[in-house]
């Protein structure tokens, strides 16, 4: 079964950094800020995924937190201001 | 009826920034990354405090999503890491 899964984290080191965030997209996640990733992905990638970031983080510092959405409570999702894509292609112009 | 919350944000303004995050805190979350806010607060808390954050942000460049939990979702819930309150005792000591 797929269920929106959302990954934010805090860490400060850049190569944990840039890993957790390839692991985050390897799994089909999609960027939606700076440190949050979003995705439908089916409940074993998501447990694929968590053993992969957990096994990232180790005993570094930083936070990682995933939460799972059902699609009632993804629905009540609110957004305000630009979308990453619509705010980094800014960047581009 | 109290669902848990989730604002997560990407914003560069160090005011804005700051009016975000006291907002989340005036409305009973508690910060559990450098730019996430989690609580238990009822739907009418939940509601005013999305227009609060409509209002903050207007016009100005910026993300910010607002997430909902039911007992579910929130049960899934997993964190790796030091919370941060850990993280941030650190630099008291």
């Amino acid at each position: 079964m797929s269920m929106h899964t959302l990954v934010i984290y805090d860490i400060t080191d850049d190569n944990l950094r840039q890993s957790v965030s390839d692991a985050c997209k390897r799994f089909g996640l999609v960027r939606v800020q700076k440190s949050a990733f979003l995705g439908l992905i089916p409940s074993s990638a998501r447990k694929d995924l968590i053993v992969l970031l957990r096994r990232l983080l180790g005993e570094s510092s930083g936070n990682i937190q995933v939460y799972v959405l059902c699609r009632a409570d993804f629905s009540m999702r609110i957004e305000m201001g630009k979308s990453f894509e619509e705010a980094e292609s800014e960047f581009l112009v």
